[in-house]
């Protein structure tokens, strides 16, 4: 079952065509990701942002108390890195507990994740509790 | 008894100091009016903003989750205008359904919006049932 | 004379109205400030923006290139406070080295700054050095 | 020789963390992108934004008039899409009129634009005189 994080969408979101402007979706996915991981293990380390691909699927029109969906679920897990997909779905295309259709998806994101010490200035290895927490939320690990 | 409107603060917020920058408190205003005149009676014109003012009374930091609430009350009706406060609180000091004491929030702001006829090019006076619906939402209306 | 800006408007700057968002006239002083500040004579305090008032005159449509400017002058200095005007114009309007003509502004402003020390955690009276130089800002001192 | 695009980074555009938060690349290369389209050959269809990749290299600090250059340049022209790579450097070391070391760049994104016709509501094909300018701004264009 994917990470779930509610974005409020904001009028100030969309631009000149009406639409919620591009960069927005970097926004919506940069809080979901921290609403994930609040409950992770704390290590020495932080987490960075290396790389950030995006599907724009379709247009996304700003209403009142309109509401979209981040559904974060964890790739692939490396020594020091990790893979993510964050889908965006509006509200009622993520309504059950369980992963939603992709093809209904607003914007399709993936992003690698390094995990980095900042003392040290440069990557380090997830250590087991953190990897095993990476793991509960691939979806690998959801079929088992 | 004030409008609510409930904010999510995001992470890119706030700025280098860690504190929501100040040009948020617009944005999180004008999503509670849109929010606010949702209900309002629809009329031939166009509602603008004027003129505001705000107090920066107390830096607010981004917490996973946290939320701020924005209280929106009516202040006087005008022939064409009317002069609106909208306090912005931590949601704990907003719990109850009643007005937050002002004393506690965060910012404090104050807005001059006109009825606005874009066909006309000018502002035209407020109809009867709007000017009803915004009495309603004036605090001496609530004390009465 | 008061203190030039020059700010490059956005395509997201805009909203779905084809109209700079509200907003973001408190980003454009604000970079404005920071612009006019950098010359300015080291204390050990910080300057806090405390109250902002504005004035939305006009709607501003985004260009290619096209680029507003933001003239900063100072009203009044107090012990510990000063009084700024910032008024934003589009670059035709201000292209002289003088004062632009204020009928013609898109946005006026004006905003309490206060001199504060983080360390006392009060607000300071500004030092001689920091007093003499708002002073230089200020339309009296440009008339002399 | 890519297309250049100056870009004046703002206060506010950095998070907490006193980076330029990452969302803000997609604002800095659609800007770019509108700056470098504004000369291409009007057909009857718009440019849309259909996938984006971003490395993010190194995190950039606001500094007052800093500035960060985009290099805008065509990768490759299919039937009715193209691929563009656009990379961000600090001005510094984007100064000459030829690319700049993809080495410093502080992010590196490519993205894939579609050919897009409202009316048909489909994709069409660039007509000749939008291929031929899309070419001119090729890597390989560049060499012969």
């Amino acid at each position: 079952m994917p990470h779930r994080y509610d974005v409020a969408v904001r009028w100030s979101d969309e631009d000149r065509l009406g639409h919620v402007n591009n960069s927005r979706y970097l926004t919506y996915t940069e809080d979901a990701r921290l609403s994930w991981l609040v409950d992770s293990p704390a290590g020495n380390g932080s987490i960075i942002l290396a790389h950030t691909e995006i599907d724009f699927v379709r247009p996304v029109h700003f209403a009142i108390g309109g509401e979209l969906v981040v559904h974060t679920t964890v790739l692939a897990v490396g020594r020091s890195s990790c893979r993510l997909r964050q889908d965006v779905f509006h509200a009622a295309d993520a309504a059950s507990g369980a992963a939603a259709d992709r093809a209904r998806a607003v914007a399709r994101t993936e992003h690698v994740l390094v995990c980095y010490d900042y003392g040290e200035e440069r990557s380090r290895p997830w250590q087991e509790p953190e990897r095993t927490w990476l793991l509960r939320w691939s979806a690998e690990g959801e079929s088992r």
